[in-house]
């Protein structure tokens, strides 16, 4: 039978080591694991298990905003992808070319889509006429493919699967009310579903999407306190709509650009929800997106007929409420069981051994806190109920806390760096709007510009320079 | 304002050409539109949502039979795709290569994903080390390349989506019975879903997948009276365990390679779904299937106020239990929407105009049988949902009637190949099991064997060379 003690002690601490620590859980929650090619990860059952609800719970406020989800073609005609020299610039140099299909040497190459802007634009372009074709919202699902070079587990991989919104409008305040209606239901998703504050705000000109007019975050803190942005959201005014023809006849009888927007978030995400939640046992599931919500362990070294059938009977019950697992592996001590849900991040264990049952309960033990009490029999779907809520309420503080208690209104630029790079922290301060100081954050402490916050007056002076600011910006380390 | 007639009048009648009757009701019912890069399709929301529907119809059954879904990677290194000499053989051909990735010309070409047999395996066969790893029971949803050179949408293109189940196990009868058991899931989810009758059956060797020990199939019949193989579930032995070294230590301590499966259904149903059941004005959706179930157009070239209200309140009513739309399009005539609506296929159409209101009724038409009748408002949404169920459980009559009436037992080989040729029917006869029988059929008569039907007993005599039969074979004309 297989001993309690190795398994945690596997994972590297993550105050030691963080990006050990990081790796660490992926490969012991189970989550993904690497394949043949260097950079392509393989998503496993528990880690897309993660990605479905983040599918479901995205999909539903797609369709509850209007969008309908379509398909488009993986391979992106050479000449197509070229035809916006931003968004050409911003991706040639990552893209990965087809250049033959079965035995025929193709005349050109083809792109795998690193995004879907131009393949979308070129069809927009066909189907969009009259104002009565806008507007267009349109998401789709899908895997996209990117030569990054250093690539880790969800954060950064040679493919990725993601979604991308494409909208077309009639007008530029339509369509920028559509980039900030999408940006709001990434954070509202986020804050809901995986308890995951963000700041939102718009990116500088110099960390914007290739080919953006403008581009919106949101940015979430890590456990390392680095920035992690987990959604982006698109502004691209006329310019895909100039470069691939999306021309409508208005109704004024004259024939203009539609206005056009993109938004994603992409497994990406999964990252981000290991690094604010984990710990030093592993993963933590908010409860909201756990695929198991609780698991059940019958006690005793050998669970006595008797345990197990009222463990059966008790997964059985709690099964029509909560995503509810029994764990009766014969060959685990229950000590290694704990350990392993743990690893997996499942919200609530619950205990169930023959004392238990003669005192009519259970011992429930929280996941996030390792709080323990024991609850009734009696009514305990109920009660588990509101304690996964309040599991799902307290994550949601904690995580908030952190980030509030880590981003710090710095008074000059000497207590900034200090901020950034001793204290790892974030800084919210005034921006001039120069590439000069956006520049010399960067070099000096490895911070980049997060985004510039949204419905914030900028403060009187730049950090930077002491000039006049224009904006108030958020800087931090990032990944 | 828009007129009634012209719309239905630009589909070609089936029975004067039906690959163009196809063509046209995949346009003008929006389902797909063709991508910049020949033989590449982009589904258009219309046809999305019926992927949708059906990908939420199956892996509801995927799951309940204990499948998880996890994702693999696209690209595969071409020594790893040879290690199989006949899947080798069967999908180099159609393999699309990327050579390059960003800057960096590859040292390995990689093949885009034709299907994922050895990725998967290559995965497996790092994951299973001992029978207790067994059985290992994973889908992924996902696009693949064959680069085809006739295509034609939804039936066959260089991209398509679809699932694939893999499959490991510790014994050959297990595997076995997989393989059985998600064809069986295939037949049962057309039946239901998609008001498709099918016949199960095994593939003869010359059409079974590269690869494969054994595969089955479901054959539904088209409108044409062709067969369109619809899903496919494959044995493989210990062919791909060998292969990739998928192995185990089993409990009698010896190390054995594991049996595999794989089985797959793609966006080629929807092919089939049009072509079972649509008609000369347009597609004709199932009820269950349907992403909208019933439309309600108010009557009156302009509709009054009253009229828009009254269906404004009846599409609230509804939503409750249907998935209903409402168009309140100012700028076309109900006779136009009729027409629109018909050619889309939505299940019933429900008129409301001043005299129903009146009347305290809407009027009802059936998609399906042009059936027309007033049902009072009051209790409608039951009315409705039983109607739906009736319209439903008729489709699949008339497709069965089809598929009984048109399958017939040749008594002579004369007359199979008139039944084949001339009636464009299927033939069920026995089979000696010689591919020389096999190739005669099919270079005489253009059909080719479709499967071998499960649990029937193989007739006295082969019906092309008059030798003892070996198994009983359905054979008939395919797309």
């Amino acid at each position: 039978m297989a001993e309690a003690g190795p398994f945690v002690k596997e994972i590297t601490p993550p105050d030691q080591d963080y990006s050990q620590w990081y790796q660490d859980v992926v490969r012991k929650a189970d989550l993904a694991d690497y394949g043949p090619v260097a950079g392509f990860m393989v998503m496993k059952p528990a880690g897309y298990a993660l990605w479905e609800n983040i599918q479901a719970g995205l999909d539903r406020r797609f369709k509850a905003t209007g969008h309908v989800n379509a398909y488009f073609p993986l391979l992106i005609p050479e000449s197509l992808l070229m035809q916006e020299a931003a968004h050409v610039a911003g991706f040639t140099p990552e893209v990965a070319w087809v250049t033959q299909g079965g035995q025929e040497q193709l005349s050109e190459r083809l792109a795998i889509r690193p995004t879907s802007e131009v393949m979308v634009g070129a069809m927009y372009a066909k189907w969009v006429q009259s104002y009565r074709d806008l507007p267009l919202l349109i998401n789709q699902w899908n895997n996209v493919v990117r030569w990054e070079k250093v690539t880790r587990p969800f954060l950064r991989g040679k493919e990725f699967l993601w979604q991308e919104g494409h909208t077309a409008h009639s007008s530029a305040e339509e369509a920028m009310a559509e980039t900030l209606r999408m940006l709001e239901v990434y954070r509202e998703f986020l804050e809901t579903e995986l308890a995951m504050p963000t700041r939102k705000g718009q990116k500088s000109d110099s960390e914007k999407f290739a080919g953006a007019e403008l581009t919106y975050s949101v940015e979430a803190m890590m456990g390392d306190r680095r920035a992690l942005q987990a959604g982006t959201s698109h502004y691209f005014g006329t310019r895909f709509a100039t470069a691939y023809g999306i021309r409508f006849l208005d109704r004024d009888g004259v024939e203009k650009h539609a206005f056009t927007t993109s938004w994603g978030m992409s497994t990406r995400v999964i990252g981000a929800l290991i690094m604010v939640h984990g710990d030093g046992r592993g993963l933590v599931l908010p409860p909201r997106l756990a695929p198991i919500q609780a698991v059940i362990v019958p006690i005793g070294a050998n669970a006595s007929p008797e345990v197990l059938g009222a463990a059966q009977r008790l997964h059985g019950e709690l099964s029509e409420t909560l995503r509810v697992h029994l764990d009766q592996r014969p060959e685990y001590t229950p000590g290694w069981k704990f350990n392993e849900w743990e690893m997996r991040g499942v919200p609530l264990r619950l205990e169930l051994g023959p004392r238990d049952m003669a005192a009519g309960q259970v011992v429930v033990v929280r996941r996030d806190t390792g709080e323990k009490r024991p609850l009734p029999l009696a009514g305990l779907a109920g009660q588990l109920g509101e304690l996964l809520e309040a599991v799902q309420a307290d994550m949601l503080s904690r995580a908030e806390e952190r980030l509030r208690q880590h981003t710090h209104a710095a008074s000059d630029y000497g207590e900034a760096r200090q901020i950034l790079t001793d204290r790892l922290g974030w800084v919210e301060a005034g921006w001039c709007g120069s590439v000069a100081c956006e520049d010399q954050v960067k070099e000096e402490t490895g911070a980049t510009l997060r985004n510039l916050p949204l419905d914030q007056p900028a403060p009187a002076l730049c950090l930077v320079c002491g000039q006049p600011a224009r904006h108030m910006a958020l800087w931090g380390r990032a990944y």
